[in-house]
């Protein structure tokens, strides 16, 4: 496998599946790892999307810890897709996995209305106008939402999926209220909501949430998430969700 | 003081605060005493509507934890508002509180529009066709929104508050994406949340939410409030609150 300048292969230590990641471009993280664990109850067979797939993290342990029939990771960045696409063929997951470079917001032209099964998104965690301006051009359009808001990445799920069908997301706690109703407003009913707190002496850091389009109103807010113990150490959930015990 | 038929004295075990209950009815719970340790930031010579006010327990805590200058406590239930204007008496808080017997929804014949600088409330946790029919009645409307919704709780209290005026309220997790929605619907903007377990190892039982009318959108959702520890003590933090530490 040929890496570009600056690229690196890294390990996932995941059911030996590895990834290329570029040393000054977006790294994954664990929200994208958390969030795979989340929503590893899509069913079998499942058309999924990964709207705004970055390094193609998501897709890549959704076809692990699932058993997916096709998932479709989407991204504005073509250089990011590109690099995306090697990691498929790295893990020889062409079968499972199609990279595709687009706005989130053109995919009506891309799919079909009411035709996928599960949509996964960790979509940009800031508005445009926050934040450094001088982060390397590829972060700043994976952190903030440059080309599409988040009421775009719901909107168009809503549009994209079937009746039913399943919405995942990880995101920021101090977004959840516009989530929340951003959400309802097009029919994605939030079902079930996790906070991750790195340990349970502090508030959270992310937010998993689930929702279903056209689903009645009904939500299940989870026991919390915990990344370290008090001794410092990964909890069990977390080594079990990184397949470590 | 004078006792009614199946009535008894609670010690509060809080700054020798007592309260009357009716073994029949519907009795306070840790929800209420929570809640007022959330509403401890009221600030000092507010004026305070209690939303809901049952045995009052709510208004009596918070005289006691906060420089109020004046709360209101409004039930619907006329027996259960003459039980709580005793309590108010047996614990000689007249000047700071005042028991009336409303409905929610008229209490812009009874207040000023825009007046009110903060709003607790306790409301009812279930929707009208939920739930068992045989409860006693009292319990039944106590529990259920049976004389008003959460949205009129909510609206209400917008059309009471100043501006930048807070809002308290306890109610169940389950309902957090409708509660959200509607507080953002009447400018009530959700700013703080604390989720309740039992233990760290469950889910929340209950979430404790502010708002602040016209304010700006960010929400902080706070580390988890944890009753037990894991060897079925209470916390330190809740010893905390009923003051036993």
């Amino acid at each position: 496998m040929q890496l570009k300048e600056n690229e690196r292969i890294d390990d996932l230590e995941y059911k030996g599946l590895k990834i290329i990641q570029n040393k000054n471009g977006f790294c994954f993280g664990i929200d994208s790892v958390l969030l795979s664990d989340f929503a590893k109850d899509i069913r079998n067979n499942s058309i999924v999307l990964d709207l705004g797939t970055g390094t193609g993290i998501l897709s890549i342990l959704l076809t692990a810890k699932t058993n997916l029939k096709k998932i479709y990771g989407i991204d504005i960045q073509e250089d990011v897709i590109e690099m995306a696409k090697r990691s498929v063929v790295l893990n020889r997951l062409e079968d499972k996995i199609e990279m595709l470079h687009n706005n989130v917001k053109e995919l009506e032209t891309v799919f079909e209305k009411n035709s996928i099964d599960s949509i996964v998104t960790n979509p940009p965690y800031k508005k445009r106008n926050t934040g450094k301006t001088n982060e390397a051009e590829n972060k700043f359009i994976a952190r903030h939402e440059v080309s599409a808001t988040l009421e775009d990445f719901i909107s168009i799920s809503f549009s994209l999926l079937k009746d039913k069908g399943n919405f995942y997301m990880v995101h920021r706690p101090e977004r959840l209220a516009e989530i929340i109703v951003t959400l309802k407003k097009y029919k994605l009913e939030p079902k079930k909501i996790r906070f991750v707190h790195s340990t349970y002496e502090e508030e959270p850091k992310l937010v998993l949430i689930k929702a279903v389009k056209n689903a009645k109103e009904f939500l299940k807010v989870e026991k919390p998430l915990i990344v370290y113990d008090n001794k410092g150490q990964y909890t069990e959930e977390i080594l079990k969700i990184y397949n470590k015990n």
